[in-house]
């Protein structure tokens, strides 16, 4: 007989551009994984995207070759309802108020099934055994594509009324400044988001080499020292900066864990983020705050989706 | 004998106009209250203070009658260390360091003592019996001399690393804006609090009558559509929207409840606090914030200090 503490979580991570999941075990290890690009060319229906998501877990869970599952956790992008899960990811169109919790305890019955924002499980796995291990007050960032975050307080994962808590990319850093993909103006990821600084930067003249210019090359254009690509960072730096600044006077954080592409820019992003912080935030208390690059990397968002099973109470406080 | 249940707390507000202190019963009801101006002229100590409360507590016992406490609640104005409360508030210079919470253990031995920050009690007040009652997360504030608050989440105080969150006031909303006390600029609190807003008025040839120049009078102005009162009010609720607009971002609230002198200015603050929320709070999860008036008007802060011993796990999560 198996003791549930042997049986990993079947974690899952999903997304606009892919479907991944793995078999984590409680000590955070992952002993099988794989994933697929995310079915999201147009005419794809939400069924077409359940079967890719269907054959995946199959195949993950087949390669772990484990006796059994403690239970399946879902990182997924948002919104959705929440504990509910029906979700419809900004970036995956065919699914619109799909219920994915309901499929997938329909495909493990009996199993404990947890799904919440993508960022809310980075933040998660970075609490959990990661750059926030051990500390009480964390807020965890992801900065990319878009900027997200989840937030623990007093140990425990904070979810608010609906399941949205750690939406930092919105606290509002310009309150006239660019619009933003939620319908507001000068929210953090209006400003720092990785396509936003690209955008800006070729405004201002950056001229990309071929076939690219993604954030990726923004960050190494800015590592070089290109003028305007330092700039672009710099604004996102101060962004950033501002933005930590307001969360640590209203939540008194211990420590602010930033990953995601765009964080791996290094000095030219943290540089101007450390010196708008300082400038911001005097008090004493918010001044302890340690601001620290993220530490699982890419496979946060799977663990932290497996902690949502294996420690509920920290990171699961819903039916 | 007494059932402890029957019992009332010594419930305490200390600021740096003057020392407030109840008898408060598990309902909520004040049974005994008196008052006394803080003597906190030049050259008054930290004994005399200590002496002026000490003075006030023993009337309010006797004025009571009761044949026991259930505890000590304290509402003490900020900084101090928490929850040992060696209290450095910012309007009362001969307190610093004072060890405010040994000192009333001493008075007050076998009882439990519990000391928090003025405004965190004000928003556990609020939520206990007031405009977030029932609800699972509300941030309460105190719009004022300063910006202060209390945020509740998931049903519970949230203290933060040091018992510093709820600092609304310093979430940053013109980050060029004036400067603020706290060191930084452009807070909530640098544009919001009245003193800062009679500044502002006076400089834009604003000229209240003999002999005051208060907030309460700005705010009388901007009422009877003075336009110089009136646009210092456009200009203080645009801040707390956009303060507010992150905090739910943040934290995803429920109820943002708001009390405070400058507060009670009524529709030419909330109006274009509306606005400017509504502006920068597009998603649905924060659209459905409500922004209502504090409901128990200066009891609040006493009835909160009250909650710290009735109801600890809500309101206290420490030793």
């Amino acid at each position: 007989m198996t003791d549930s503490a042997d049986r990993p979580v079947l974690a899952i991570d999903i997304g606009g551009t892919k479907l991944a999941a793995a078999l984590v075990e409680e000590s955070g290890r992952i002993t099988a994984y794989d994933r697929v690009p995310t079915p999201n060319e147009p005419g794809r229906d939400a069924e077409d995207l359940w079967r890719a998501l269907d054959a995946l877990l199959g195949k993950v869970v087949a390669e772990g070759g484990a006796p059994g599952l403690a239970g399946v956790g879902v990182g997924c992008g948002g919104p959705m309802t929440w504990p509910a899960a029906e979700v419809s990811p900004l970036n995956i169109p065919a699914w619109r108020g799909f219920p994915l919790r309901q499929r997938l305890r329909e495909r493990h019955p009996g199993l404990p099934v947890r799904v919440h924002n993508d960022a809310i499980c980075v933040a998660a796995g970075e609490h959990w055994l990661g750059a926030g291990r051990g500390r009480a007050n964390v807020l965890g960032m992801v900065v990319s594509t878009g900027v997200g975050g989840g937030l623990v307080l007093g140990g425990r994962l904070v979810d608010g009324a609906s399941g949205n808590a750690g939406h930092i990319g919105h606290v509002i850093v310009e309150p006239d400044g660019p619009p933003c993909g939620c319908g507001g103006r000068g929210c953090l990821e209006a400003v720092a988001r990785g396509p936003g600084l690209v955008a800006w930067a070729r405004e201002q003249g950056w001229r990309p080499g071929e076939p690219s210019g993604t954030g990726v090359e923004l960050a190494a254009d800015a590592r070089d020292g290109e003028p305007v690509a330092v700039a672009a960072m710099r604004r996102a730096g101060r962004a950033l900066g501002i933005a930590i600044a307001s969360a640590t006077h209203l939540c008194d954080l211990e420590v602010v864990a930033i990953g995601g592409g765009v964080s791996q820019t290094g000095p030219p992003l943290f540089d101007p983020l450390r010196d708008a912080f300082d400038a911001h935030a005097r008090m004493e208390f918010a001044r302890r705050l340690e601001i620290v690059p993220a530490a699982l990397g890419q496979p946060a968002g799977l663990i932290g989706a497996a902690a949502l099973i294996f420690a509920p109470g920290r990171y699961w406080n819903a039916d």
